[in-house]
């Protein structure tokens, strides 16, 4: 497959590893240390050793086999440098070195030499500008930045440092991904060839997008409409407003364009446009779940208000709250308390215990009506309740129903849910932590399954 | 002042403390252990001994004064349990326990009759069907619930759970609060009453409040205009979609109504309308800055991207882009490096360190087209910078222009800005870690401004 080389190469050569700290060229290696699937080397022109590891003063020097080289030498260097990779035999170049096509026109032409250098050698280039690329699964950090959270979404940010701030956001979030790409000035591998990449890859399950502008629309668009047919690409594109499309348009030297047609061009291509980073996360992370035939949700909780506002934030994507079969009420009344409210949104109150957790969630998913299912939980902190049996029962719950709905978790207590979140994560279960989130993903399923033809309306 | 016997009382009972850690009354005298501004004694008709302490049969029994009595015995003794407190010469009533109004038509008739006992002692109740009442100023945690991190919020809310379930995402996020009252079934207290109260209040400074249906909607409505001209009132309102309309008015037994109308009259009462409880947060969070003369931000930032995003969330709230001055883009230019945007955004780019986060923000303050600043920072984790010294760039700026424009901050990457976080909320000025969230700050300061007739439009 014709990206490998960017995300499990044999062999890496940092051009311009460094054993001085505040250089980028430093943390590049020291963060690829850890890389499991072939071997890292040192590029150095002075140092016999980098970081402890025996250096090379050129790329060409290097004994075995190089696939991948990422470059973090001075701008005035670049250019040799990707003449020696292409000597080499280098497959694929991360070139993280700024001050091109971002600076002004020369730097345009300049960028567009070096592509014209990778051309000849059959070379393709990330970047440059960028902050580098990871791919989680196989502790592969060609990056500056801190590695992020094992997961399965896949991210190409066109802004590193956006990118890089997400990465380290979701590291306190818990929220994981499969690969991360910085994009940078996009001189050559753009999003739609990384996205054509991404769609017959195993690991990564969802693909989301952070654009500024793009080049070359129509080819961007060609390529969501094959992928997804295949995985949920979910985009959040900056510049929505005059002012921002302005400053998106000054940043990454594309031009921003007017907002809504691309949102329009977005949706006709089957791509999904989140509004915030939180929505595109929120989205992204529902896919570990079956989608939904319908959009009739249920929700059950064991507290009113959150109930309220999660069904108020389903009801802002156009989500309904589906109707539930008498035979469905009088089930849940036979467990219930008498003060619990029987309709959806389900309030089993606060004395819930994770038994009223299995037997409600398993009531509604056999419920003909409902296609989907929030289980709410404001964990409860006292009279010896564990928020752990309440997570353990809607697992129990969805095993023996086993009939395919998506379910979706929403643990609204920060440090106190935490068990209870990752109890239904490692069972697949996204458990998110406000209303308005678990009402993205449960949206996002409800998209995807009609893009797939799977929605019956 | 008339609450005071709910927020700072001289004697509080418990009555219906426990030593069975499975009960509410356990949680609540343990939570009032640590109570500082008057004696704490536990009720209890069977034990000697509470958790240590000397307990009295009867509240009457207790030899000390006692304003406040917290109320967690079964239902069938509560109405005893009142007429004692009412013969002791009680002020304040929590009534924790539930099964009344919430319940049926006979639960708001006996809740009526409670507050009949109470009324013929001069006695007012907060609930019943409540969590209780927080004051984090003195450590009075009168509630089964964990202690809220102290801050400068009031926070009401018709819903307990939801309330917990905030206490205790915030405790995770860093966010204070001055008081927590969970109003329950608002038998007699209700949100008119308490923000009057709080109006009025030193270590309140802003009020936020969970509403999920209102009795008397006029009564509510006269107490926010007057309380409105002191200080600002943010509301999230439950059941804005059809069906959570109606599960909100199942759920509280209160008419949830429309929410257009509702919506109206919050505005026209001066009252803020937060869609989430983010913003509603976000919002409140804003109000340790001054106000704002006029609604033109200036952005400055180390990376493009969430400038951009920065841009179009204040767009949404109608708020401008200022457009500098000449004379500033020139100051400008004079420091940052050439590939810098000098235009607002201003784009210091990554390699920015705080002593141009000092300049830009001295600069953008003296700018006069310039009313309000946000400082974004994607934390950076490499070439040795230290977030730490961009905190304290923005805070010098601010400290040496002293002009009164407020200042936002944006430090988007989890826990690795959390240092620089706490340096400006140290120094009072508030830091977001979302593009929304800041510019639903800037947005409050600016309709709380207009409320206020400072702004010049």
């Amino acid at each position: 497959m014709t990206f490998d080389y960017f995300f499990r190469p044999e062999g890496i050569a940092v051009i311009g590893a460094s054993n001085d700290p505040l250089k980028l060229g430093y943390e590049v290696f020291k963060n690829l240390k850890g890389y499991r699937d072939g071997t890292v080397y040192p590029v150095n022109v002075r140092e016999e050793l980098v970081q402890g590891v025996k250096a090379y003063r050129n790329v060409k020097d290097i004994p075995g086999r190089v696939d991948l080289a990422v470059v973090v030498v001075p701008k005035r260097f670049v250019r040799q440098t990707l003449i020696d990779c292409g000597e080499k035999g280098v497959k694929g170049v991360i070139l993280i070195t700024a001050g091109f096509g971002e600076v002004d026109e020369e730097g345009k032409r300049e960028e567009r030499e070096l592509v014209e250098i990778a051309r000849k050698y059959g070379m393709r280039i990330v970047g440059p500008n960028c902050v580098g690329i990871m791919n989680t699964h196989n502790d592969m950090n060609a990056t500056f930045i801190m590695n992020a959270k094992k997961g399965d979404i896949a991210f190409i940010s066109q802004s590193g440092a956006l990118g890089a701030g997400i990465i380290y956001k979701t590291l306190k979030e818990g929220i994981g991904f499969s690969k991360f790409v910085s994009i940078g000035n996009m001189a050559d591998v753009d999003f739609a060839e990384l996205m054509d990449y991404l769609a017959n890859t195993e690991e990564d399950r969802a693909i989301v997008l952070y654009i500024e502008g793009l080049r070359d629309g129509r080819r961007f668009m060609e390529a969501a409409k094959r992928v997804t047919k295949k995985k949920p690409v979910i985009v959040l594109k900056a510049g929505k407003s005059e002012s921002g499309a302005r400053a998106a348009s000054s940043h990454t030297g594309s031009l921003a364009g007017s907002y809504r047609i691309y949102e329009a061009a977005f949706r006709q291509s089957g791509v999904m446009v989140a509004d915030t980073i939180d929505e595109m996360l929120s989205m992204a992370r529902a896919f570990t779940q079956p989608l939904p035939e319908g959009k009739r949700v249920a929700i059950m909780t064991n507290a009113g208000g959150p109930g309220v506002l999660t069904a108020d934030a389903i009801d802002k994507y156009g989500l309904k709250l589906a109707n539930l079969e008498e035979g469905t009420v009088e089930e849940l009344r036979s467990f219930l308390p008498p003060m619990a409210a029987l309709k959806n949104p389900v309030d089993m109150i606060a004395s819930a215990r994770g038994e009223d957790y299995y037997k409600t969630a398993k009531a509604l998913l056999k419920d003909p009506n409902v296609d989907m299912l929030i289980s709410i939980c404001v964990v409860p902190t006292f009279a010896g309740m564990k928020p752990r049996e309440h997570a353990e029962g809607v697992v129990r719950a969805v095993e023996e129903v086993n009939n395919g709905k998506p379910v979706l978790g929403l643990f609204m207590a920060g440090h106190v849910s935490e068990e209870a979140k990752e109890i239904l994560e490692a069972n697949g279960i996204p458990s998110y932590e406000r209303p308005e989130d678990v009402a993205a993903g449960a949206y996002a399923l409800v998209e995807f399954a009609r893009a797939k033809g799977i929605l019956k309306e």
